[in-house]
């Protein structure tokens, strides 16, 4: 039996029921919601959302999953198949939510970047979650946990001085809704912030509770005060590479750099050379310009860099928030009032 | 030459010119300056305020050493002589200024607790330093540090989740100096602080900005309520052997304790069996009963515990913000303003 008359929501990428027992609950008379975790790949870990990829649908299966699609308006991720347009796919798609924040560069490989298609992303929802690993890392070196975990191993007692954060200059590139709970939290431990923006404005500084912004052409002047530098820029034409050999070079002698931006932000071969001269002293990286970073990467074994696999923003309340997002959107998608839906991806700027 | 108008100050611990030359200079007129670096044990560290334990002055040393503190109205430290108290190396001394805030047990030791001595401490000097060793310690510990590790050393790549500080509850046992600068941060990370207090006034919670104040007969329901267990309470008898089995067996299974008070504040062999059944997921302790801690103490081989050796407020820019405090009290005293003083160390509740 069809719904006609109902929404149609698919759920496409793994989810936990209680997740979506509580979107299907949020206008039960109005929506119809699409739950089949049985042809969803398995998740690897909790909050997996693209699930085993060795993982492969029946033909049976395939067939009743391209059968749902067929009938959804709404889309709880983009569908996992390579093979057609999400417009092909879906042909009365009209709002997808993603369940990542940097989704510019897939909505552009789909081919969807000029379409009408709503695409609300979850920019917001993870920026606590990696303003935590930020610190975790930053206090990791500055506290100097290697050294106590070495000097525990031996059994060795000796007294020792360290740095802190009170006093440095923070450095984010990319003052978005990320870069502000960093910016938020680097205040509170009595930092200085800095950041990259569009523009200079003052107002706008004191609007994101930063003490300085930089402006683009003053990149090198950004990065050439900080003692810490952190990425968290979305990925689009224009952070491409933004840091390379000069960047670097720029930075002072033995700086803090943490990338939770993407991989391709940085030139890695030129990372790794400022990692073999001391120019970084320590890197905390979650992105990397090929992911799974491969076994032979020198950045493995640099005693000077912690790797996250990509897994910062992973926490166990993301699909909570998520499905908050979401419910709150569809009310307005419901009520039609489209332009209340938040956060929206601006396909031309990509983020 | 002695110039008896004038106040005579004496360095008797180990602290950079630079310091002592500031502390000259906020009163040259006022008063005489002794610093005599040459009669004082070598540092092993910077901040390093005992000095070379293994060092002895000559006897020609120990006599101009001797004469000096015969002289001295102020002291920066109790001298370093436990042939005799306070009193009788410096029959003129009024005021000493402290380089540690966990003072009260030692004037006790040296028999001052009783007498009209001023004693100032560098209660709140430590407080951010302190702060940031335990967000280091927690954040290490819920964003799976030690995971991380494991898997760089093992080139493996395996996208996992972790928990987060926001939405855990947070139990400071003694909610002082310290204790307020970790509840601060705590909330900016958005947890839930909770903390021990002499009564449970809500508007003595609000002024500290804490959730909720428990009295000292509801330690229990504190423990219990609580993800994360940080002591930052004095040594006082009150709190000698606080925490013991039975406080440990009332916090949640797998709870994060971390000690940067005083050893004693706890029962150790409690403390170790509470971490070898699992009830205490993770310590970082800066304090032991006995301390250095002993080379055979089962504690150096836990992996669930992180030890530091007694120096997690021990930063670079420590002396430099003690000087600061002793120069402001210094013009106080000059100007017989003893009252403003801050912080005096009260000898009967010993801190």
């Amino acid at each position: 039996m069809t719904c006609s008359d109902k929404l149609v929501v698919m759920i496409s990428s793994p989810l936990e029921a209680e997740h979506a027992g509580r979107i299907a609950a949020a206008a039960p008379d109005a929506i119809e919601l699409i739950y089949r975790p049985e042809l969803m790949p398995p998740t690897r870990y909790p909050m997996d959302h693209g699930g085993d990829p060795s993982w492969r649908r029946t033909p049976t299966q395939q067939a009743e999953w391209r059968a749902l699609l067929a009938r959804a308006e709404v889309l709880w991720d983009f569908a996992d198949d390579p093979s057609a347009s999400p417009r092909e796919l879906s042909p009365n798609l009209r709002w997808v939510q993603t369940t990542s924040a940097g989704v510019g560069q897939l909505v552009r490989r789909l081919g969807m970047h000029e379409s009408e298609l709503i695409v609300t992303t979850t920019s917001g929802v993870h920026g606590l979650p990696l303003a935590e690993f930020v610190f975790a890392a930053l206090l990791y070196h500055t506290k100097w946990f290697a050294h106590l975990q070495a000097e525990q191993r031996a059994h060795h007692w000796a007294r020792f001085c360290t740095g802190e954060l009170a006093g440095q200059t923070l450095a984010i590139v990319g003052p978005g809704r990320i870069g502000r709970e960093i910016a938020r939290i680097a205040r509170c431990f009595g930092m200085t912030v800095h950041a990259l923006a569009r523009s200079h404005d003052p107002a706008r500084a004191a609007v994101l509770g930063i003490d300085r912004l930089f402006a683009r052409d003053e990149l090198t002047a950004l990065l050439a005060g900080a003692d810490c530098v952190v990425l968290s820029t979305p990925h689009t034409p224009e952070t491409e590479r933004l840091i390379g050999a000069a960047e670097f070079a720029a930075m002072k002698p033995g700086v803090v750099f943490i990338n939770i931006a993407r991989g391709v932000v940085v030139d890695e071969e030129a990372l790794i050379e400022a990692l073999r001269s001391g120019r970084i002293g320590f890197a905390a990286l979650d992105v990397f310009a090929v992911e799974p970073l491969p076994p032979d990467s020198p950045l493995w074994d640099m005693p000077n860099v912690l790797i996250n696999p990509h897994s910062a923003s992973t926490v166990f309340t993301e699909n909570a928030k998520i499905a908050d997002l979401f419910i709150r959107n569809l009310r307005c998608y419901l009520a039609g009032d489209y332009a209340k839906m938040s956060p929206i991806l601006d396909k031309a700027r990509m983020y």
